[in-house]
């Protein structure tokens, strides 16, 4: 069988630059996140299925990669024709926050700002712009009922974007609550409630007369009428705490866009109150988004504890920094020593070594070529400059130091050598 | 059933000192490979089975974690009776950096130096210090055969250890090109020529003796005795490339301790030539450790290419640095602003939003709780101030800013607050 070398379905290989671009918008976020006081959380990667599954997690829970049981236990799974699984991997990270606090809080400051960074895995239908894995960034305040949390949560990630010099975020925002009003104003049965969200969310992409008709055939004219006027009125009706958190943003951030949108709905069932979404016109989809999840940490059996929470859309934000030019990620050396005979090696290695405690960055070339492949390698690495060190030189103790982008060549002590490249990084 | 809090067996939740530790020793790795040229390279957690099973993992690939197949695929596989997972998590960095290569080489500079840094899975059974999940740090450099590579990945490694502080770090070397002549010239039959390496790698565990009783009773007296002489040969006899490396080593690191180790045999199969290991003082087991490794990417169908890598425990770095207190990362907000009532809400999230934008680190107070708890929340949050803006404050257009290490407070504008803030940090 052949063996083969792209990645699974939906999986990704990064080349250099990528890798560099995404690790500095890792360290972007991290930066204005810790500005706020959130708090840096770790868990792991795998979760137990009783974690991820039944607390809310929506459409998601169809998608969790599950991991067979191993030895034994599994051979009595099989025999048992019991579950073959115990373990998967995570496909969010409120969920595993929320067992990470209900484990650690007690001995965390409350109100808790946490923020965290990592993969999470869903097992989508592969297909452009959507991966099986993909990195979250959440930001959440776990102990606090004030709509002060939304407004933290949502500035701070109005501020990542603005550190990216991204334009024309626009925030929606919306009350789970309010909606459950409508749908009971409306008439609405208990069963047809999610189905109707559904319905609703779908307002972007495929319009509203379209959305219309859903609601006709799925809950009849009267009730549909009823809703048109409620989850579809244009620009909504805003109601405590909606309005303060829209007040507050505006005055903070004063180049935002916040607004009440009553079709939002956001998919996951563990959201309580408000919810909120980011949306930039270069997308279809949305930047980011999160809500208020009150009763979640209570299902681990600890005590009711509200918490709010938004999460950063990371593979669509690298996305508009890669197509806006700002992605800009790259590592190139400062210099690269060539070697120029086995023999010389040891010179070139120490002289790498020389620079490189002096802070420059130096890649020795590590392979047995000749100069002209070197030279090649020196340019596709981007590197400032090309260091030759023959018989001559290594007898003088100097170096040719060649820039690479004027092709101008001089012979340099090793102090020299390192001014010059220190002065042009 | 009760949610579990913990996480599953051999997996870690960490809190925010040791996130923000072991981001700061990722950022430490990351920039010491860079310096020495390396270029980061990134890959899925999730690779296919065929990638992570017969490749010369070892004992390894024993410990996979398998993920199910999905949908119709997995009820195919369930009455078809075949292979009920399709995808594994990887044990290794190496292997799928193979498959990257072989995927991404002709685009690459040649020879390529890769660091590749991230988390691996191994169903290991869970024991103090052994997790599930743990971080690896590897550089490579694929495509050349010059033990100059050897140097490069010794030397990067040693100077990741120098950049924290530690000292004593100590190199094993040996060459499985001498191990495999030393047991034909014993005449160890090929089918025991496993056990007797996996006998000859305990020497450091179970002692001198102990292997040789292995030896006898594995391969007879007289080949037992032949490979006293030459695999537990006390210093052992250098020969090239290991002469080279060991004096290249000792030349760039003058502190470093660097012998020839007949015994070290390193698991995985995939290694050809040179091995290597770093031991600590501090540590029963490795610190880290690498090797050449010619033959692995001809295996995904490409042509021969030379390679060599090293990986860094991460896991067992971070203990030491703990241990010896020079793990210290931690994230406190410069200030905490207080908030005095739900009216001044708004007031107190405009100071923090205007500190911040003077580049403070400024933690909002999120909750509802009395004047007192807040103060408690920033000394728990090791805030530098506090700064309280009730009614009086807010219609003078002041705040009052307390240090809370000495408790001294002023009433301050909002430039004398950043004064102050800004030059005590």
């Amino acid at each position: 069988m052949a063996i083969p070398t792209t990645p699974p379905s939906g999986l990704r290989d990064f080349l250099p630059d990528q890798v560099a671009s995404r690790s500095r918008a890792v360290e972007t976020i991290t930066r204005v996140y810790r500005s706020f006081g959130f708090e840096p959380v770790a868990t792991a990667a795998i979760e137990d299925l009783a974690v991820l599954q039944g607390l809310g997690g929506g459409e998601n829970e169809k998608l969790i990669f599950k991991i067979m049981k191993r030895g034994e236990a599994l051979e009595r799974a099989a025999a048992e024709k019991s579950e073959l699984a115990d373990l998967g991997l995570r496909f969010d990270l409120t969920l595993p926050l929320a067992r990470w606090y209900s484990k650690h809080g007690s001995q965390l400051p409350h109100p808790f700002k946490a923020f965290h960074l990592g993969p999470v895995w869903r097992a989508e239908r592969a297909q452009k712009g959507r991966y099986r894995e993909f990195t979250q960034c959440d930001v959440d305040i776990i102990g606090s009922d004030s709509w002060g949390a939304e407004v933290e949560v949502i500035t701070a990630i109005l501020a990542v974007f603005g550190a990216f010099g991204l334009q024309g975020v626009k925030v929606h925002l919306n009350d789970r609550g309010l909606v459950d009003q409508a749908l009971a104003a409306a008439g609405v049965p208990e069963e047809k409630r999610g189905a109707v969200c559904v319905s609703v969310d779908k307002l972007d992409k495929i319009g509203r007369d379209a959305v219309i008709a859903e609601l006709v055939a799925s809950v009849g004219r009267p009730a549909a009428d009823a809703l048109v006027k409620t989850l579809l009125a244009e620009g909504g009706v805003a109601a405590d705490p909606l309005d303060k958190i829209i007040a507050a943003v505006k005055a903070l951030v004063p180049a935002s866009t916040i607004a009440v949108d009553p079709s939002l709905m956001r998919g996951m069932g563990y959201y309580t109150g408000p919810v909120f979404e980011f949306r930039h016109p270069s997308l279809s989809g949305s930047l980011g988004g999160g809500g208020r999840y009150d009763k979640l940490t209570e299902k681990f059996g600890g005590p009711s504890t509200p918490a709010c929470g938004g999460s950063i859309g990371f593979e669509r934000l690298m996305l508009i920094l890669e197509e806006t030019g700002k992605a800009g990620g790259r590592s190139a050396p400062d210099a690269v020593v060539t070697v120029f005979s086995d023999e010389l090696r040891a010179r070139s290695l120490e002289v790498g070594a020389a620079l490189r405690a002096q802070g420059l960055s130096i890649d020795v070339y590590p392979g047995t070529g000749k100069l002209k492949a070197q030279f090649k390698y020196a340019d596709q690495k981007k590197a400032g400059y090309a260091i030759v060190i023959g018989p001559d030189e290594a007898g003088r103790g100097v170096m040719q130091v060649k820039a690479l982008a004027t092709g101008q060549e001089q012979a340099l002590t090793l102090e020299e050598a390192r001014a010059l490249i220190a002065g042009k990084r």
